[in-house]
This record gives structure tokens, sequence and C-alpha cells, in this order.
């Protein structure tokens, strides 16, 4: 190989300026497991391509290998079927023989007011004229037409390159061993530290009987969109109790959140005319995309800046349709929005408020209707039902759309808006996205009912799944490893790089069992790569314990920068910068978390809920097992979506 | 209310030139049930804002009320709060009183690299600067601001003009049951008539087990996106069963196949340089928006036309990259694409094929991997194995894109798509629909992939639902009913007008017992309106004849067109026009169904499937009870999605 090298950079011009390693990087095949189809090229041969020698060399190779296997793979592969003969080999394969389509005109499209062709793929045409009109099967000329394969392999060419190819991880989470998993191999355990079950209601005995009852009684699937018979008691019952949770007049339930953000913004933003939306620069890609699809004016305003964005708004009419997207708790950074500002200001300057609770439901607030409920926490705590009965004047009732998963802190699947009955009914008529899809099958809503109402009555899991964020929060700052500051449940660690990112999240996985996946581009900008971990009320002390070291053990090993370390940069996305701390105490407060004046978390976990008491409502834990290397490969070597 | 309006019209140019019918429908509130919220506005009312009058009338009127109800709710609604004090009302509910978001600029993020004010909602600001930028509360002026509760009436209220609105019905389908369910109440019985649920998947014993199976290993939900712990050995496999089934190198998974088709066709068509998608013209929505998103150049080919796709073809150049987007069948009218042709087409001008397969796979082929498949019925059918070995040279192997739903005959959830693995795994690295969602639960997955394998390995549902089919589109032949022709599973009643449509359906239902939707725009388009049947295995002899009875008493009593008088006006949508039926024989021939020459579909089934057999296998039916006045009330008269 080498020799072929030094022998064609004599004569190439291109060869000859390009460095060894260059030439290495472009002939990497763009997929790092042999492809199955033999579709993979490298840049390498991109550029042959273009290439007036080489580009012909490959196009009589391509013509040899084309002609070869179309011949040889029909013959051999179909067996029973009728001798192949060039060029209309392929036909020969319908064996059944009735109703060739043709392309005659005629039959009975003329009569169709206007739409011909309309139920006639079958035609009543004489054969003569089919023959005449499909000719022979054409013959493909191998050059000339846009090279589909080539265009996969550059785009995943470029996601190896910036290292944002992602390899997923095969975890399965197990409901008796929460919050443990298995991996590709059914034997072997590893924590889970980054599920957004964040408290374990995947796995609460109440959803699962609820779900197996219903599964009983009525199957596994709707059967049909909520027009076409999809629609029944459990969409009823789900979208009143989400209606109740948030004070809202109704409800609308979705495939997922992701579904409900885009098809709400592009509604809304498409037919309200001249509608402006006003968007947090860290918004959700869901958010981003129903934008985007709503063809509305866009104005991103800084990231939970109310400066900018009344700026923003005071440069619009007051008359200007306004929609201001937003989040409770910004996932990837833990950050938490000033809800009721932005509702003042979507009063003084006649907008409306569309606020993503996705992170926030089930966590905070009395009954666990997020963030905004939270705002005016002893007002709804005072409540003695299950949902607040009235809930006039809080922030929650300010905001106009609230949009939240079933798939996260509730344990299933899919989402909702809540709002206004004739805001929830011109989406319901008008999304596509709502319109045209099957809904989710009963025994997901009545699983997802159920978590609702179990959270909105009693607040233990979320006081500890708080306990325990703060237990983690603290282990780690106290070893200098870098915790991005934030008020919320989310403990992100800034590596800042992707590379190391994945390494430590490999290592992690690989050394200790511990399963935190580094979160790359494009789910966070580039340069700002992280480990996010999120505590659940499973995480009990040991647990927390083996977290702490690990982590320690990887930063150590891989030489990652400490939170002293971004400090004397001067700090970056809060680590290591004067004053963010403080900025961001936690938005449960000491008392609504039980804790005494100069407890100790840890202290305060082990006197309220005597972590023996999650040990025994939690199976026993296993022993971790190291991973051997043949389960790694197995887990995380595979990119995914292909068969092997 | 006479007196006043005949006193009105004397003093207004507006009263007195406008009907009595007309005044009526514009005051009627755009929702027919009292509105929870107090939110409904009638047209009537939109109207008086623009008159001078009136107007400052209302502004007065809403002003008064305005002022009322913030108070007296506060007050009256939320116990144990802080005594309210306008103008800062609100804030006093804010008991806990931690974290007051502030305006103040300063604190860290002048220090974050352009990124101001990242993870900071809750900064470290001196009291008196936040007084200073805050204010009081701004107090809402009455006029001037968009009135968006008046937009989503006047959406609602257009809606309801057409006759698009819609109702839909509470049907619960009962697995023990089926194909019956109850109503909104649990007593009382219908027979379901157009479930996508095509086989009876969704109460399959095998689905179900394997459902509950994996619910109590591994929880209600999947706890995080594919990327983020949500991958498992669950997608793994049904991904591969997937792309096994379609002969492909890989398949991914997505929510539904409305997200499938939505993000790849928007990925594809915005990367691929230049791309031109080519669209069936009666193409899902799924698609259309999918194609909108993309912002490519699209070009709309008559539906089913091979002339136009080619002549559409031609006028591009070769270069180009295209995708030529089409379905098997069209779920509306049933009409069958001419799918080996396509291809011959895509061949010639260098385009790829993207074949929606969603009301296809479990219903056509020996496999049931679609009407793709069933071309080459006899050479499928020869292999012996669960899933064929080799398919290369097959119409299904010629198609680049396979794209199908786990929701209708697989009876469960979720939608995928299948193709090359550079492909499929382009789409799983950019597409923000696949990237940003939570999974499908695992037990979802695992339902599914039961489903499949079931479906894979032998014919007698799809043969029975046939059968089935042929026997129903007979029957209401034999009795002039306009059964729109076409060679699928779908039994498509042509009615023609939106009101006479949701009668009828309306009438089968409370009537006789039946469950047919009416199907209206934007499902179809307007003037086209029909009652769509889809029989199932399910549907014994017993069921087909209550049917068949039930739609020729609705078509009396409604006087509704039969056949013959469509035929007498030409035709319409393939209903009474010359060859329609010879051109549209079924995609499964009776030698593929087991039918004997000659021999009646009734006299087959009884002696192929003794239906008998159907009702050993499936439970016995009970008697249709008549529906009561009260529960249809509750059945289908409420708007949903709103709280009651």
């Amino acid at each position: 190989m080498e020799a072929l090298l030094q022998q064609s950079r004599s004569m190439c011009p291109f060869l000859k300026r390009t460095s060894p390693t260059t030439l290495r990087t472009l002939s990497t095949a763009t997929r790092p497991s042999s492809s199955p189809g033999g579709g993979t090229m490298s840049n390498l041969q991109v550029l042959a391509r273009r290439c007036p020698v080489m580009s012909k060399a490959l196009a009589v190779q391509s013509a040899r290998l084309h002609g070869t296997k179309r011949f040889t793979s029909c013959a051999a592969g179909v067996t029973g079927m009728q001798p192949l003969r060039a060029p209309t080999g392929k036909r020969a394969l319908h064996t059944t023989g009735g109703h060739p389509a043709s392309l005659a005109s005629g039959g009975y499209e003329k009569n169709e007011r206007g739409r011909p062709g309309l139920n006639n793929p079958i035609r009543s045409s004489p054969a003569a004229t089919e023959a005449a009109v499909r000719g022979p099967r054409p013959e493909a000329p191998i050059t000339g037409r846009y090279n589909y394969e080539d265009f996969y392999n550059t785009e995943l060419e470029k996601k190896h390159k910036d290292k944002s190819y992602r390899y997923f991880n095969n975890i399965n989470r197990l409901a008796q061993e929460f919050p443990r998993a298995h991996t590709a191999s059914t034997e072997e355990r590893v924590t889970v530290w980054c599920s957004n079950d964040y408290l374990g209601m995947g796995r609460n005995p109440q959803v699962l009987n609820s779900m197996h009852k219903t599964l009983d009684t009525y199957g596994a699937g709707a059967g049909g969109t909520r027009n076409i018979s999809g629609h029944n008691q459990h969409a009823v019952a789900l979208e009143d109790t989400l209606a109740k949770l948030h004070g809202k007049e109704a409800a609308l339930v979705f495939s997922s959140c992701f579904v409900a953000n885009d098809a709400t913004l592009a509604t809304l933003g498409s037919k309200m005319p001249d509608c402006v939306i006003l968007s947090d620069s860290l918004n959700h890609a869901s958010m981003i995309q129903g934008i985007r699809h709503s063809g509305a004016k866009k104005m991103v305003f800084k990231h939970n800046d109310l400066e900018d964005l009344e700026a923003k708004l005071a440069s619009l009419p007051l008359s200007t349709p306004k929609i201001i997207a937003f989040e409770s708790v910004y996932s990837m950074c833990g950050s938490i929005a000033p809800i009721e500002e932005i509702c003042d200001l979507a009063e003084k300057y006649g907008a409306i408020t569309f606020l993503d609770e996705v992170h926030a439901v089930g966590m905070y607030g009395p009954h666990g209707a997020g963030v905004a409920e939270h705002l005016d926490y002893d007002a709804y705590a005072s409540q003695d039902t299950a949902f607040p009965q009235s809930t006039k004047g809080t922030v929650q009732d300010r905001i106009d759309i609230i949009t939240g998963t079933l798939g996260k802190a509730y344990g299933c699947v899919g989402g909702y808006i809540a709002g206004s009955a004739a805001m929830v009914d011109t989406i319901r008529s008008l999304a596509p996205g709502f319109i045209f899809t099957t809904s989710l099958p009963p025994a997901t809503m009545a699983g997802a009912d159920t978590a609702i109402q179990y959270q909105s009555q009693q607040p233990r899991d979320r006081v500890l799944q708080q306990l325990h964020t703060r237990a983690v929060k603290t282990a780690l700052k106290d070893l200098d490893i870098p915790v991005i500051p934030n008020p919320s449940h989310i403990v992100p660690l800034l590596v800042g790089d992707a590379e190391l990112a994945k390494r430590a999240s490999d290592k992690l996985l690989e050394e200790h069992g511990i399963y935190v996946q580094a979160i790359n581009y494009p789910t966070v900008p580039r340069g700002e790569e992280r480990l996010r971990i999120t505590p659940t009320p499973g995480h009990v002390k040991p647990l927390r314990e083996h977290l702490v070291q690990a982590v320690q053990a990887v930063w150590n090993d891989l030489g990652l920068k400490r939170a002293s370390d971004w400090k004397s940069q001067g700090g970056f996305v809060g680590v290591g910068v004067e004053g963010a701390e403080e900025a961001n105490q936690p938005i449960w407060k000491d008392a609504q978390l039980g804790l005494q004046a100069g407890e100790t978390v840890e202290a305060a976990v082990a006197r309220e809920f005597n972590d023996a008491v999650s040990q025994t409502t939690l199976p026993p834990l296993k022993t971790a097992t190291p991973l051997t290397e043949k389960a790694h490969s197995a887990m995380s070597s595979t990119p995914v979506g292909v068969v092997a």
C-alpha cells in the first residue's frame, strides 16, 4: 500500500501535496463498522470522482460491479421464480402477474371532475398501448445522476469529523432494580445516572397496575386517530386530569411534547396574522422547529434576559399578536426562567406566554404541576384536594399555554398542552400533527393519568429527588468538580470538549458501571460539552458515594478541568463565575424540603427518609459487576438503527 | 329579546340590513356547549367590537368584569395566602418569597464569552434596582392589544360554518369482545367498523403477553431520548425485525409514522442541495408537511399518474437529487400506486423512491411487508423462513425508503423508516424529530416486534380480512350503495356532503349500534365526504349482515345518493364510472385467498374459516344494546379536549 502510494505520488499533483495523515483521514470509511450493503464511500473516493483520471477508472469499475451484482443476486437470491431475461429481468419476478399498471390514458378518469387518475392505478388498457408507453425497462446510466449514498456518507463523515457522531448505549432499565439497568448482556449491571424518569414513576406499582389492567381490557393500541376510533375514555380522563393539574380550562394530548410544541407553535404562528414569536435563545429544538415551521417572524431574546425581551417586545406594535415561548427548567444547564416577570411583560405588551414545563412537571410545586405552581408554593400547598380548586391570580394562572410531557417525571410517554378552552379547541381542530396521527395507546394514557394523580397527592418522591440532588452537587463541588450552578434538579458537569466528554462517559461506564451520557452538539453548543447527571429518589447513599468517587477518578484519569481551572480562566457557563453560586440558590427551599437549620443534606435524608426507607421500597441493590470488554463492545460501538 | 332587536334595528344600520337568520347564526356561541372559562365569543360580539358605538360599551363592560374577576377570584379561591394589594396584587401570592427574578444587569453574565444571562434567572441584584426596573405590575389596558380569544373563536367558527368542526366519539374498543367497544357508558356496546387495527393485533394474546412481561421487567417508559438512556435491546430488536421484514440494511423507529415521514422528508429535502420532491397529489398530511418543512422544491403529480410523473421528472436535470414520495395504499379511497412503474421512472431519471406503506404493512404480501412485497407474492411466499433471506431484484428491493406504522395492522403505536444503512444513519444523526424526543416505551416496542413476527409467519388474519372486505363490498354494491371502487381493503362509501356524512354516521351509531366515522375535510376534499368502513378478521357473518342492513336503512332514511344516482350524473371519484370496477380488481387474487373457481366469498369464508373458527377464537358476541339518548349525548356531542 505504501509503495503504491509513493508511486502514485510521483504522478498525481493531488497526492503529492496532501499529507499522509490527511489521506488516511479521507480514506477512512464514513462508518466504523463495515457496511452490510457495501454502500459506504470514503471521502477519498468522493474526491477521486472529481479527478479526470480516477473518475473514468471508477466508472468502468462501477459498471462492471453493477452488471455482475444485478444478475447474480436476482438469479441466486429468489428461488422458485421464472428465469430472468434482460433487459426486462425484474418484471419476471411478478409471478402472480395479475395487475401490471400502465401509463395508458383513458379509463374513467376523464369523468372525474378534474381529478384524473383517482383510484385507478390499474387501468383497463390494451397491452399494446402499455408496451408502447413503457418500453423496455430502462437501463440506468452509470454517471450523471445524483449520488445519494455519497450524500449520506458525506453527512455522516462530517459528524465523525467534528466528534458529534453518536453511538447509542444499550441500556435496559430494570423496574425491579431501579435505578439500575442491564446492558446488552442481561447479566451485567450499571447504575443509570442520566435518565429523565426523574422520579422512578416508570416502575411505580400503581402506574404498572393501571397499565396492566388497561392492556387486558382495552388492548395494545388505540387503533386510530383521535377522530377515527382513537378517542376514548382514557383520553377524556387524562386531558381532564391535565387541565385540573394546571388549573386550565382544557388540555390536549399529543404523541410527544416534541410534537405538542412543534404543532402548537407552528399552528398559532402561521394562523395569527403577522404573529411574532419571541423565543428564548436556549429553547428546545421542538420549539425552534415549531417556530420555523410557522413561518412567523421570530425574535430570539437572550437566555432569561428580561431586558432584552422587553426591548424586543417594545419594538413591536401593541396590536401585533406575540407569543413569548420559553421553558421553566432548561434541561441541559438547569437554569430556571423568571416566569412571573415574563408574565408581567406579556401583559404589558399584549403578548401571550407559551411555557414548556417538560422538565418540571411532577418535579416542582405541591402538586407537581411545575415551576409556575412552585412559585406560589404555600398558596397551592394549603389546599387539601387532589388538585387545587382555584388558582386564579397565581403565576400558573397567568400563563396562557403550558406544555408538558408524560415521558419524564411521569414515567410514560406522550406530551400535551393546557390552556383556554378555545385555544385548545383551535389546536385540536387545526394542527396536522395532532389530527393525522394515531392516538396514544389506552394503557399509556391510563398509566400517565395514574402517575399524575399519584404525584399530585404526595410530594415525597420529588422532595427526596431534590435532597439527593443537593447531596450530589455538594459532594462534587467539594472535590472541585465543575458543576454548572443552577437552581434546579439537573447536575451538569462541564467538560468543554466533545471527545473528552465521550471518553469520560465511556470510562464511567466501562470502569465504574455508571451510565452518564455525554451531552455534545447539537444538544449543547460546541465547546460547552458536558456530563448531565440526574439523581432520582432511588439514588440512595451508597450509589451517591459510588458516583462521586467514580467522577473524581475519571476527572483525575483524563486530567479534566476542575472548577478552579475554569475560575482561573475567568469562568465559563457559570462555572468559576463570581456570584453564580449565590445567584443560583435551589428553587426548592430548605423549609419546603423539611431541612432543619444548619443540618446537612445527608443528615436530613437519613433522618427524614432514613435511606433505608428507600431501600425497603426499592429492591436491594446488587453489587456492580464490572463490564467485560465484550459487553462494552456490544454496548457502545455499534452505530444503531443498523442491522449488524 | 325580539322586542330589543326591533328597537335596536330602528337605530342601527347593520342590524337593519341583516336578516334574523344571519343574526342568529352570528350570535350562536362558537362552541355548542357552554364554555367553562367564559372565554367564548360569538361572531356577533366580534362584529360588535368593530362598531364605534358597541365597542365602547363592551370596553366598559369588559373593564368592569375584569376588575371584579381579578380580586374576587384571588381572594375567594386561594386560601391561606396574604391579602392582596392592588396593583401588585398577584405578587403577594408568592408566600415563599425566596427568589424573585430581576432585571438587573451585572452578576456573572458579563464573563460568559458573549452568552449573557445563561443560568442566571435569579440574580444577586440589590432590591432597589429590582424595584426601579420592575416598577408596579403593569395594568393591562383594555384596548389596543391583539385579542387572542377572538382569534381562536373566529377560527372555530369557520369550522362550524363549513361543517368541518369535529366531534370525537368516545369509543372504547374491548380486547375481549373485539371488534366491539363500549361507549362513554361501560354498559353500552357498539360494533367498531372503522378502526385501523385492521387485523385485531391490538388484542392478540401473544402481543399482550409480550407487553405485560416487558412492563413488569422494564417499566412503563423509556426514560429518555434514544441518545440519553432511551436506547435499549427492544429498540435494537425492533429495528432489526423491521429491516429484515423489508429486506433493507437498516430501520429506525419514531414516535409515529407522521413524525417519521415529516422528519425524513424534511431532513433529506433540506440537506440535499437543490433537491426536488415529487409528491402524489393524494399524499398523506405527514408527507405534505415534511415536504413543506424541507423547503425543497415540490412538484405535485396527479394521483397515480405515471405520465404526469414522468413529464415532471423529465423536466429536471438528471443530476438534480429527486425524491418521489408516494403511498402504496391511499387510505381514504383505497387506491394502490403503480409501484413498479414508479421504480422504473425513478431509475430512468435518477430519483429515489420514498414509499409510505402505512396502510399496507401487515396487510399485503406473504410476510405482511406491504404492497411492494405483494407484487412479488410467489417469490416471497416460496421462502420458508420467518423473513425472506434474499429479496434482490424485487419491487420491494428497488424501493429506496419504505415507511410504515406500528399503530394500524400491528395494533400498537409508532412509526419507522427502512432503507440503506447510510440513509438510516443520516436520518438518525440529523433529524430533530428523531433526536430530541423520548423513545417509545420498551413494552410498546416489544409488543410491536411480536406483532410483526406473528404476522410474518402466518397470513391467516390478512386473508380473512380480505375475504370479509370482499363480502362487504359485494353485499353493499348489490344494494346499489356507492362503494368507491378500489383494489384494497378499504370500503369507502361516497356521501358527498359533510353534514349528511355526519348524520349518516350518527344514525348508524344511535340507531344501529354501528360505529363508522364520517370522513370530512381536511381528511378528504370538500364534496368527497364519505363513510370509510374497514373490515377485520373479527367481523364475522352476523356482524357483516347487520352492517349491510344498517347501511341500507340509513341510505333510505336520509335519501342518500345511490351508485346509480352517481352514475346518472356521469360518475364521481370512481362511483358509477364506466370501467372503474374492472380496473380495480382486488390486489389479493382469488388463488392467494384460497378462493375456488366460481365460489362466492361467503361460501369460501364458511368453508375455509367456517366463521365458527373466528367465533371460537374470538369471544362470543353480545347482543347489541340500542343506545339510549343519554349515552349518545355523552358520546358525541361534547367537543373534546375540553373539561366539561
